[in-house]
Parts: structure tokens; C-alpha cells; sequence
């Protein structure tokens, strides 16, 4: 798919994984109702009959990206900690619910919640992590953060949900319409996608370090979490693009998912909405006719890959993954930030553009 | 059902009812995206093709409490009606996720959220009325409430939802149990209606009237927040109670329902619980066999409601509620407050105990 070799996943990762994990653990602590074996089941901490699971799978791209930025601002971080797993369980309540709604049966190779535990409690189990997530907050007073900051958050990550859930609405109405363009597609993802990665660096930001003292302090913090969001949300497109472009030219050995995947699952993903807006007489016949049908045959789908390939779709693609990513890292040019947070964030933005899974 | 007239609505329902809608209303304010005109629709405020709708049918239970708890308290309301909306906006989420998850396909005679708008699409309305509500309570400062009683409301909302989901998640695991039991229902009722009735009493108790400027004014505080919180859950268990004991005597012609819908229905509510709890022998084995079927038959349902009625099942219904009633009141019978006040809040808990409807 590309010439040079993709970036690795950042050294970021390893460092905030442990911790990352002790506080999801920790906003679960004490709650044993069989409710909430549901949610250990989703997190890979439990199989579906209560016994060991095979731990957690996600990147954690967002506690990560709380925790940098959180580092990059104040050069300390364990304040962010409750935000970091506040995101992350805000983005899981998501997933659930999104595995409802798309009616998939499987997420990292595991049954979903709604297959093992039926639809009306896996809609209970998102819900009731949104709600987790909201008291895990409550924990940033034990760090000694403010009551202001902590209000602060509070509005930014209900405000940030809101977002998530306008995207998510969109997405679901997008598969019923045959006139979405690029613009619309922005939209959606920006909202899906985008608002959840910049609440988490939004809330590293805000979050990490002592007390300001002066009202000073406050204006620039207020600069800074504003130009962090902004990063966030721009990481979020071009994470969201970069993410199209596997499903339709990922490597099946490294995705797991065959060549044309998301063609053949009919899903109006950036490639597919930019083809069809430039595509002209037979070829957009073509396209029309292809996502009119319930489903997309080996065939149909290699002729759309074709079209796709003809109109230069990947390297478009790859341009506005590559533009957003510039957008995000000029979102906090002006900050005073330390050198290494400062290529630490570069690389994050790197490898989520980048990435080949 | 009753030898005597049950008690007309309070006065405070009628009082009330414009500023709730009002501040209702304002929580969508500016929100424009077709994801909202579910929650329109829901709130009857639209019908299903943007047109007007019938208006509201809800009584509006928890934010009527909520304000009555705030002028019993303070003798002034305004501070709280944020939190009146957002209490409403909670029960209103759990009821469009709730009317999905007993796949129910009317509500206030019009069809559910689901059936107009799909099920997938359902979730997100439901949880972005939960997001909502939670900036909805930003709006508290604009009412000159300080930082740390806004927390406090923050906290209290999320863990009462917490709560109302734990409830939920029991209340659907009985259908498939046939071990349940009164203590199993009373917890489960706690959860699912007393929580929210409990968090909308105890929010007004903390947000209404000035801030304090000394600190034995936030113990007092602390103490009236805690009696309220208690009155609402025990009023959840006696509103519960009576409205399982609707489900299955009440006044067809009031309610809406024939006789023993909620036998037919193969509810688990409290009188079939409790008459199963306490059968023995061939009754017993009739109500067991009676459960365990799919479907329930007017010949079943009559011997059902003859078995609840040799045990006295409607009596001892009413004795719990009126149990619950008192301890409801108990809970602030040492708090000084104005006697008007306090008979309000004993019409409501009256009402809710006794209501026809």
C-alpha cells in the first residue's frame, strides 16, 4: 500500500498502557452486579462465563493522547489519569452500542456484547460505562485539581459525547441516502471521530499539573485546551481516513479483513463518497447501480475498485489524511511545549496516519 | 380498587408545569440536527414528520419533586430548574431505551421512538438525552450556584444513573429467572424508580436558594440532601408498588388496560412475586406453570388473579406502599420546614400511593 515502511506504534503506548489499565480497573472497582460483568467481558477481562479473559485489545489511542498532551503542557500527567480512562470508557460505551447498531458480531476476533448477552442488556452495558465515565471524573479531586478545572471537564467531555452521538446519527442516516458528499462525510467523521480525540487531548491538556495560582495562568490554559482540541479533532479525520483507506487497500495479512472489504460492505467510506462525487456518466452509473444493490459481489466489487483506482482515489485519500494531520500539529504550533513532548505528539500523529492496521 | 375517591393531582403538577417545559425546551435550544427531532417527537412536541405534535404526556413526576423539595427547603425553586429538566431528560432516556428493549411500540398512545425512527437510531436518541441532561446542569450557574454544589449535583445525577441501570439490568434478568422474590423486586424497584425519584428530591434539597456564605449551613445541607435523596426512593417503592397494583386492578376504563394486563403480560410484579413467594402446594404449582409458558390465556390469567386474591396479594400491596409512604416521610420529619411545604410534599406522596391513574 505504501513504498516506505509504516511507523511503529509510538513508544507512547507502552509507557501510559499500565496505568491506563489501573484506572479503568479502578472506575470499575467495587461493582459486582452481574451488569457489570458484561462490561469486563467487553474490556477482555473476563470470557462470557466469568472466567479469565484474553485481556484487553484496543490501541488506546485516546487515554494515550490525553496523557501526552497532558505531558506536553505540564510535563506531569498522573492528574489527567481519570480523564484518560473517562475517554476511554466514553469511546467503549460507543463501541458497544455501535455493534448494536451495526448488527456486527464480532470485535477483535471475540464475540460482541449484544451476541453473548442479547441486545436489550448490551444496550444497558453502553449506557452504564457512559455513566462510569462520568463518575470516573470525580477522581480528579484526589489528584488536587480544582473545582473550576473539574467542571470544565465535566462540560467538555458530556459536550464531546453529544458530538460523538450527532456523528454517530449521521453515519447510520448516510447508509439510507445515495446523496452524501465529501463535505458531508467531514461532518460525520468530525463528530464520530473527531470530537472524542479532542476531548482526550482538550482534557490532558486542562488537567495535567498543580493549581494555577494567578488569572493569567487561566487565559493561557484556556489557549492551550482550545488548540488541543482542535489537534485532537484533526488527528480524528486523518486517523478516520487513514482508517477508509484499510478497509478498501489494507493488507489482508496485517488487517485481517479481505482486499475491498468495506466495498463489499456497502460502506460509504471517504474513497467511495470522493469517487462518486467526481465519478461521471457510466462510471457513476456504475457506482449508483453498485450501492443501490443489497449487496456487492467479488465482481461488481473489483469494477468499483477499478473506478476507484481510475479517479486516483487512494492518493487523494492519502492527501487529505496527510493534510489533516498538518492541521493538527499547526493547532499547537504556538504553544511553548518541551522538545520530546513535542516529537512525541508528532510521532502519534505519524503513526495514526501512517498506519498500516 | 379503593373504598374511598383517590386523591385528584397536586396542585404543585399544575404550578410547576410551565417552567419545567420552559426549561426543557431550553436544553434543546439551538439544536438542530435531525438527530433531535427524535427527542422532539419523543416529548410529543413534533410528530413524525416535523409537524406539531400532541404536546407532553408525561406527568412529570421527578421534576415536580424536585422543585417541591427546593422550595420546602429554601422557599425558592428557580436555582433548581436545571436540575428538574435534567432529572426528566434521565427518566426520558431510560424510557426510549426501555421502550426498545421490551420491544413496547406504543407510549401515550402514539408509537415509541423505535418504531418511528428504528432501533439503532433509538439508541442514540435515548443517549443523547442522557448527554443532554448532563450540560443541561451547567445551566446552574447562570443561577449564581457555586462550584462545589454543582459538582455535588454532577455526582449525584451519574450515580443515580448508575443506579437506574443496575436497576433495569435486574428488572429484564427477572423475566428469565423464576427464583425472584419480594427482597429481589424491592432492590430492583430501588434501582430502577426509586434512584432517579431519590436523585430529582435530593437535587432540590441542595440547589435551591442562596449560596452559603458559613459552613454549618453545608453540613445542614448535607443532612437535608440525604433525608430528601431517601424520601424520593422510598416515594419510588410506594409509586411502584401502586403501579403494579394498577397493572393488574386497575380501573380499565381509567387506565386504559384490561383487568390483569400485567398478568397477561407475564409481569414480575410485586403481587405475583409476593403471591409466589408465599403459595404452597397446588397453587404454587399453578402459578409456576402459569409463568413458565410462553403466553398467558384470560382461563390462566383468571385462575392467577383468583390464586393472588385467596392470598390477600391486593391488601398486602397496599399495606408495603403505604410502608414506604411513611418511611418516605420519616425520612424529613426533623427537618424544619414551612408547613405549607410540607403538606405538598405529603399530597404528592399521598397521590403517588394512592392515584387511580
Amino acid at each position: 500500500m505504501s513504498a516506505t515502511a509504516p511507523p511503529q506504534l509510538p513508544d507512547a503506548f507502552g509507557r501510559y498502557g499500565d496505568e491506563v489499565e489501573g484506572e479503568l480497573r479502578r472506575a470499575l472497582e467495587g461493582r459486582e452486579l452481574p451488569l457489570y460483568d458484561m462490561l469486563r467481558y467487553h474490556f477482555g477481562w473476563r470470557d462470557e462465563h466469568g472466567g479469565p479473559g484474553p485481556g484487553r485489545s484496543g490501541k488506546g489511542l485516546r487515554p494515550v493522547l490525553c496523557l501526552l498532551a497532558s505531558d506536553a503542557v505540564h510535563g506531569i500527567h498522573a492528574s489527567a489519569l481519570p480523564a484518560a480512562a473517562a475517554v476511554e470508557l466514553v469511546h467503549n460505551f460507543s463501541l458497544v452500542h455501535d455493534d448494536i447498531q451495526d448488527n456486527d458480531a464480532e470485535r477483535h476476533h471475540r464475540p460482541t456484547v449484544w451476541r453473548v448477552f442479547g441486545r436489550a442488556q448490551a444496550i444497558n452495558a453502553g449506557t452504564a460505562m457512559y455513566a462510569l465515565a462520568s463518575l470516573a471524573l470525580g477522581r480528579l479531586e484526589e489528584h488536587g485539581v480544582g473545582q473550576e478545572r473539574r467542571l470544565a471537564a465535566v462540560e467538555l467531555m458530556h459536550d464531546s459525547c453529544l458530538r460523538l452521538l450527532e456523528g454517530q446519527f449521521l453515519d447510520l442516516d448516510f447508509e439510507k441516502r445515495t446523496d452524501v458528499d465529501v463535505t458531508d462525510y467531514l461532518a460525520m467523521v468530525r463528530g464520530k471521530t473527531g470530537a472524542l480525540l479532542g476531548c482526550a487531548a482538550a482534557m490532558g491538556a486542562l488537567l495535567g499539573g498543580p493549581e494555577p495560582r494567578a488569572e493569567p495562568d487561566a487565559a493561557a490554559r484556556a489557549h492551550a485546551t482550545a488548540a488541543f482540541r482542535k489537534l485532537g479533532e484533526e488527528l480524528g479525520l486523518a486517523f478516520q481516513i487513514r482508517d477508509d483507506m484499510l478497509g478498501i487497500w489494507g493488507d489482508a495479512s496485517i488487517t485481517g479483513k479481505p482486499v475491498g472489504a468495506d466495498i463489499s460492505a456497502r460502506k460509504k467510506s471517504l474513497p467511495v463518497v470522493d469517487a462518486w462525487q467526481r465519478a461521471e456518466g457510466p462510471q457513476r452509473r456504475e457506482l449508483a447501480e453498485a450501492y443501490a444493490a443489497p449487496r456487492i459481489d467479488p465482481a461488481t466489487r473489483d469494477r468499483v475498485l477499478g473506478i476507484l483506482d481510475g479517479l486516483g482515489a487512494e492518493a487523494r485519500a492519502r492527501e487529505l489524511a496527510e493534510r489533516h494531520r498538518e492541521r493538527a500539529l499547526a493547532a499547537i504550533a504556538d504553544l511553548t511545549l518541551d522538545d520530546a513532548a513535542r516529537q512525541d505528539l508528532e510521532a502519534f500523529a505519524a503513526f495514526l496516519t501512517e498506519r498500516d492496521h
